[in-house]
């Protein structure tokens, strides 16, 4: 812990560290839950300040990232580090809406955020940046695969130590995914449960930068620009309803947080959107409170091929539900089956593969459209938080072979016969 | 061939085919060589207008993709194919230029280019757009993996029938990569220049658009927007240096034409830019072209990892000879150990993981540096055109395995001293 810095200059908007159930105050420092009622601390800001000096014009006027909005994230640094996170496409859909029956259809697409693939590139960029300000040389995380290779992608960026946990049976693309970095990769043999309560232990002994643990209020933040981004992708204005992934509910909570900052400041006009949320079956403790119209999360053992968002005992799972029940809103789960059909779905139709997170997302928004919980003419947003590359074990054996030919054109033409009767016969099982 | 449009309307400035070699003129159609000299074919356009029409303000008011540079691209269409191709990051680079002793190098990554994190999405969305316009109902092209994903994608996207073609012995990834999509996927028994050459039968009997045969002209335009980029990224400047992988050469002599197209039309000042290749030694026709100074290549037997750039017999690589030469760039070789190291060097140094074609771009920064080709002070563009995940083999047993550990205090703190004391004997044998 050497080179701390100005913790907070006099130009920056974050002003302190609140415990979001009792409200107290703390300095900005490395620390994340309530010492009176250990609810967890969220960044809270000036918002007249930046009312007064942030305009869509000096917005525009900034880096093609994530970073244009840096007077809306809790770091002091004129120099963050950016490498060219965030800004990822904000695709209208024609063919899947069209499927679906939706006719104002957004896909929100992080699967190709920078540099590796998923929206964890975002929270990382603003953790890392505070973490160097708070004077830490190792940063860490507990991981389900994608902050694990964010972190370490970032840290190797910006030149800090790292140490990242992982579950031991994460998919291979996400272990090597890591390992490229050269972090010290630690598998540990249990779920992400068991992960996250082993690195708050080292939290405690080691001095480290954890992300999501002593970093968490300033790491989360950084999921607003999901919601800023899309804010102003759509020109300027908020969507009717949006579809995202819950895993431990924070990125749901930030994307609401994001848009109502736009909304606070007088960046965008304030209306009603819906939130809607998205869980597997096999690990579904978000959806079931819901459901049961609970006040508490009852924690689960995770079992689904999800792994992404496979947190059993969710921190922010609470206040996912209530925001939820509060917009008018649904949290629903599917099965590991829907889960694959949603990846196909989504590559078939609009040319994006995603991971299984983002084909339980798919899911998600199909049951939703089906029970007629969303509008077609409602603008509304999916959000697609990492690439299929990486879990490419879960489609394995769903999407056919390639048909295998001599380099002859005769070897062709057979081939494309078949293929062709093989359609027609599948199409005629189809009638039957 | 049904719903054909307007080939032209009278506002866009491509105004025909033109071949490289005779200078003979064509109408724009699907047609790719010239009937007189069988030369390669190449889009003009109307400069003077597009002088007239075109500034750089009227650019960034475009789409934040690779459609701002529209004008430049020869599509008649309003409504092009954009599913937020292009406008990828350019990464200032601090600790990989270090390392090498460079003080002004930038990465362009067009490893997480959108959808399918190649900068091979650039040039699909060009040949599809153009595709749709003259008619073609159905896709198709030869590929060493990339084009595979990117035409499946992009076509599923635009709703268009599309069989690629790959050989196959490809990296799972890149397989699964288009499988997904759900084309029809042919696997060759055979190296890509026999896979390019059943193609071009393929081409003349069933009417069908190849994406990088009868469509070419249009396709190899698409990577023109990956010069417009960084010329925009720059601050409307060109580079001193730029390196870029050499496959078939397309890319290198496009980005070439679009630095040229910029000077054209006056969106930015003109001066010499050194153009230097890079290709992998087990399939090096160009390099070895450059290097004995020859006007013809020599077609070889391809014997590399780096599979995507792996083209024995590559259709411009005459033309990228011409130009390393005349801008005083070089072309060089490195061998796959090599090419690891450059993928491992970039992971450790800035946070992106690419695949074999980048590494071997990198292998090959590092080889011209060290050998006084590239001038510290030389603003230096480096181009990664692709994503690691699809080429998970070439890396795996060269990056170490995950510290495998129970999910207690204990059990961490023992495999963090292993892990120390073996970095201290690695450093040890270092020194010694
Ligand atoms: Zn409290
Ligand atoms: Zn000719």
């Amino acid at each position: 812990m050497t080179q701390a810095i100005d913790i907070q200059k006099a130009t920056a908007a974050f002003k302190a560290l609140k415990c979001k159930e009792c409200g107290a105050e703390y300095e900005l420092k490395a620390s994340h839950v309530c010492e009176f009622c250990f609810g967890p601390l969220e960044v809270s800001y000036d918002y007249s300040s930046l009312r007064q000096t942030v305009t869509r014009e000096s917005i525009q006027a900034g880096p093609n990232s994530m970073w244009r909005y840096r007077k809306f994230l809790p770091v002091a640094s004129e120099n963050p580090i950016d490498v060219g996170t965030g800004m990822t496409p904000l695709v209208r859909s024609q063919r899947l809406a069209r499927r679906l029956g939706l006719n104002q259809l957004y896909i929100k697409n992080d699967a190709v955020n920078m540099p590796t693939l998923s929206f964890k590139d975002r929270v990382v960029s603003v953790a890392l940046t505070r973490a160097r300000e708070l004077g830490f040389t190792t940063v860490s995380c507990a991981s389900t695969g994608n902050l694990a290779n964010s972190t370490a992608a970032i840290a190797a960026h910006a030149g800090l130590d790292c140490c990242v946990f992982i579950p031991a049976d994460l998919e291979a693309g996400k272990v090597l995914g890591s390992l490229i970095y050269s972090p010290t990769l630690m598998a540990v043999k249990g779920n992400y449960d068991q992960v996250n309560r082993l690195c708050s232990e080292v939290a405690n002994t080691h001095g480290w930068g954890f992300v999501n643990i002593n970093l968490r209020p300033y790491y989360s933040e950084g999921s607003k620009t999901l919601g800023f981004e899309v804010a102003e992708q759509l020109g300027w204005q908020l969507p009717d309803h949006i579809v995202a992934p819950l895993a431990s509910g924070s990125l749901f909570t930030k994307i609401y947080k994001g848009f109502n900052e736009f909304v606070e400041v007088g960046l965008v006009e304030g209306k009603p959107v819906k939130f809607s949320g998205a869980q597997a079956e096999g690990c579904s403790p978000i959806a079931q409170a819901f459901k049961e119209d609970r006040d508490f999360i009852q924690p689960v053992k995770p079992n689904t091929i999800a792994k992404s968002i496979a947190i059993g005992n969710p921190a922010d799972g609470i206040y996912a539900v209530e925001i939820a029940k509060k917009t008018g809103g649904s949290i629903e789960s599917v099965t590991d089956a829907e889960i694959i059909e949603g990846i196909k779905l989504l590559a078939e139709t609009e040319g994006i593969f995603t991971e299984t997170a983002g084909g339980t997302t798919i899911a998600v928004l199909k049951k939703l459209v089906e029970a007629g919980k969303i509008d077609p003419d409602e603008t509304t947003v999916v959000y697609i938080t990492g690439n299929g590359l990486k879990t490419q074990e879960a489609v394995h054996g769903y999407i056919g072979e390639p048909l295998t030919i001599e380099a002859k054109l005769d070897s062709f033409e057979g081939a494309l016969e078949r293929s062709r009767t093989l359609e027609r016969l599948e199409w005629q099982q189809v009638l039957v």
